[in-house]
C-alpha cells in the first residue's frame, strides 16, 4: 500500500561512535549514509520534516558528548546522529504553526533530512535579506549568547574596562563589537596571530593580545588594565580566570559564558585567586542563553539595522559538507576554526 | 605649662610585631605597657578619646597582617598596636556628634585608652538595655554581615535550602537562625563536636555535621542535600567550596562572605568545580558588609525584637583582659572559639 508521493532519499548522517572522554577526535563520530522517506508518517501530529541546510558547531556539543554529562544536561546517544542547532527549511509539516518552505532555526540533527517534534524549532526566520547562516551565529544561539551575556548578566556601563577571552570566536566577536558600541575599552585574547588582527583590525577591540604567547597571563592583563577590569566575559575558564580574578576591579563582574579550557579534562584545573571575589565584591555569575530567548525579538531589533548598517560585521568559519562536520566540531577545541564554525548541509 | 585635669595613666597596648605570613601566632604580637594622657591635646578638633571595652576579634584581621595586604585593603604596622572594631566609651570629645560617657562602636585600637578620628567611629549606641559586648557581634559587624549577605545578597525564598560553613561563627549562628526564621531548611558545619551540639541544639539549624570528621565532602553534602543547594553562605573556601559546587542547585546562590581556610596559606587551594557555576547558573558574588551599613537602623529594628523576644539567641566566647588578645584572635584559625570571640579590656 505505497503512498503515491513517497520518496526514499539518501540521509548522510554524523554518527556519535560513543562517548568521548578528553579531547574528542574525528574518529569519534562515523559519517555514514542512511537513507529515509520524504513524508511525514501517517497520523503524525506535532512533527516536522526538515532539510538541514546549516548545521552549527558549538563547544557546548563536547559536554554532550560526555558519558555522565556533568548536571544532567542531557546527552547524545551513541549510534545516533548529533543534534545540535541548526537552520532548516520545512519539508512537511504536522503541525499547524510550520508549512511547507518555512526556514527555522532550532535544534535537529547532523543529518540532510531530519524528522523532529515541533518543541524542537525554536524560531521561524522571518528576515531573509541576511545569510541564512547568520541564524547559527550572530542572529543565532551565539547572538543571543553575547546580547543577554553581556547586557543583561554584565550589567555595562560607558567607560567601563572589558575583557573577552575566546575574543574572535562565536559569541567572543560580537561581545567585543557590543562593548565598543556601548562606549567601553575592550581588550581580547585568542590563540593566534591572525586571529588577534581580526580582534584589532574587523572587530575593533582596541588592544588584543595572543594568551598563547604570553608566558604570565597577570602581567599581561597588567599591561592592558593598569586599572583594573571592570567585565571579564568568560569563555574560557582555568588559568585565564586566575589571572582575570587578580586583575579585576572593585564591583567588577564575570558573566561566565563558557569554560572551553575545561570541558576536555578529566581532572579539571584548580583556581586559587577566588578570594578576590571578597576583596573585590566580585559578581560571578553563570547563564544559559535559552533563558534569554523571550528577548529574541528585541534582540533581532537591535541587530539586524546593526548589520545592514555594517555596523557590526560577523566572521564565519564554513565548512562544506556534512562530511567535513566532525573536523569542524573537533576543530573548535584546538581553535581551528577562525570565526563562527558552520557546516554546510545544502545551500537552499 | 601643665593642664590642670592632665592625667597621665598607664595604656596597655597589644602590638603587632612584624607582618605575619602563615598562620599567625601569639608570638606575632607584643602586649605592652605604655601611657597615655588622658586629655584630648589642645585644639585638637574631629578627634575622640576612647575607653575601649570591648574588641572583636575578626578574621579579617589576619588579611591586614600581612605585608602586602592583597587588594590594597589597608593594613596594620609593625610597632603599632593592632586596629579593630570595638565598643568604647567616650572620655573626651573633640568632636560635635559626640559627648563624654557615650557608648559608640567602631574602629579603636587594640589599646586601654585610643585617641582617634571621630570619623572612625561607626554608631553611637542607644540601645543598653542587651549586653554591649553585642555591639562586637550580633549588634555589630558581624551582626549586618550575616543580615546583608543573607538577606540582600542571599535574596532567599522561604523553602529553600541553605548551607552554612564556619556555622557556628559570629556569623554563621546568625545566618542558620535568620534561614529557619524566613521558612529555609538549614544546614551547619563546623569543626567540633560541641559546635555541631550548639548548632542543632541552640541555634535551630536542621542538620549539622563536623567536616574534620567527614573524608568526603562531596558524600556529606549529598547526604543533607539530596536535591541540592539553593543557598551557600560561604565563609571558608577551598575544599568546602569545591564540594559545594558539586551539589548547587539550578539558580544557586554563593554569597561569599569570606573564605577563611585561605588567608594563611601562601599558596591559596585550587578550586576545580568552577563550571558548575555555568551547568547550573550560580550567581557568586562576593560582599563586604561596610556597603551595606545604611541598613544599619532597619537592622536594629529587626534584630533588637528578636533578641528582646528570645527569638535569636547569641553565643560569645569572652577572652578577660587585653593579655589575653592574641590568643583570642590567633585562635580563630583554629577554630578555638566557640562562638564571637571578644577581648574584655574593661566592663564599663
Ligand atoms: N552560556 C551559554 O548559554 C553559552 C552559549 C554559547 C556558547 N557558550 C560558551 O561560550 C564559549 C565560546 O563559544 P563559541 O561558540 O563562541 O566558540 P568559539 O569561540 O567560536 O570556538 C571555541 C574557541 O575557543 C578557544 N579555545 C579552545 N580551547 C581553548 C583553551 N583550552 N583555552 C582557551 N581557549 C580555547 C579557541 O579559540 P582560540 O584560538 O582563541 O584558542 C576556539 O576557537 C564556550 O565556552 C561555549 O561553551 C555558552
Ligand atoms: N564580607 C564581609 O564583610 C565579612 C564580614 C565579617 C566576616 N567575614 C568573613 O566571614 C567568615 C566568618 O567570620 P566570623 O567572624 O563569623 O568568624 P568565626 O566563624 O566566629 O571564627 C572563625 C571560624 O572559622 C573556622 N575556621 C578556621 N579555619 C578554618 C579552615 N581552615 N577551614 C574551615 N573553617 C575554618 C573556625 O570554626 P570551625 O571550628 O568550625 O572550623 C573558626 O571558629 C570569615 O571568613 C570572615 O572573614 C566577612
Amino acid at each position: 500500500n505505497p503512498i503515491p508521493n513517497m520518496a526514499q532519499v539518501r540521509n548522510k548522517q554524523v554518527i556519535l561512535r560513543d562517548y568521548v572522554s578528553g579531547f574528542p577526535k574525528e574518529s569519534d563520530m562515523n559519517v555514514v549514509d542512511s537513507t529515509i522517506i520524504l513524508n511525514l508518517p501517517q497520523g503524525s501530529n506535532d512533527v516536522v520534516l526538515l532539510k538541514n541546510l546549516y548545521l552549527s558547531c558549538d563547544p557546548y556539543l563536547r559536554i554532550f558528548m560526555a558519558k555522565d554529562t556533568i548536571a544532567g544536561l542531557g546527552g547524545l546517544t551513541p549510534g545516533s546522529p548529533l543534534t545540535g542547532l541548526g537552520v532548516s527549511k520545512v519539508v512537511e509539516s504536522g503541525h499547524p504553526d510550520y508549512k511547507k518552505d518555512d526556514l527555522v532555526w532550532g535544534i535537529t540533527n547532523w543529518e540532510e533530512y531530519s524528522l523532529v517534534p515541533a518543541a524542537q524549532i525554536l524560531f521561524k526566520i522571518e528576515h531573509t535579506d541576511v545569510p541564512l547562516s547568520y541564524y547559527t551565529g550572530i542572529l543565532g544561539m551565539p547572538g543571543m549568547t553575547a546580547y543577554a551575556g553581556f547586557f543583561e548578566v554584565g550589567s555595562p556601563k560607558k567607560g567601563e574596562n572589558v575583557f573577552v577571552s575566546a575574543a574572535s570566536g562565536a559569541v567572543g566577536q560580537l561581545v567585543g563589537q557590543f562593548a565598543k558600541l556601548h562606549g567601553c575599552y575592550v581588550v581580547g585574547s585568542a590563540g593566534s596571530k591572525e586571529k588577534v588582527d581580526l580582534l584589532k583590525n574587523k572587530f575593533g577591540y582596541d588592544e588584543a593580545f595572543n594568551y598563547k604567547e604570553e608566558p604570565d597571563l597577570n602581567a599581561a592583563l597588567k599591561r592592558y588594565f593598569p586599572e583594573g577590569i571592570d567585565i571579564y566575559f568568560e569563555n574560557v575558564g582555568g588559568k585565564t580566570l586566575d589571572a582575570v580574578l587578580l586583575n579585576m576591579k572593585l564591583h567588577g563582574r564575570i558573566p561566565v559564558c563558557g569554560m572551553i579550557s575545561q570541558y576536555n579534562l578529566t581532572q579539571p584545573e584548580g583556581v586559587t585567586n577566588l578570594a578576590h571575589i571578597i576583596y573585590k565584591r566580585i559578581r560571578m555569575e553563570g547563564f544559559a542563553v535559552f533563558e534569554y530567548y523571550h528577548l529574541y525579538t528585541k534582540f533581532l531589533e537591535f541587530m539586524l539595522p546593526l548589520i545592514r548598517e555594517g555596523k557590526v560585521v560577523y566572521v564565519e568559519d564554513i565548512a562544506e559538507g556534512l562530511e567535513n562536520g566532525p573536523a569542524a566540531l573537533v576543530g573548535l577545541f584546538s581553535g581551528q576554526n577562525v570565526g563562527k564554525q558552520v557546516v554546510v548541509v545544502a545551500h537552499e
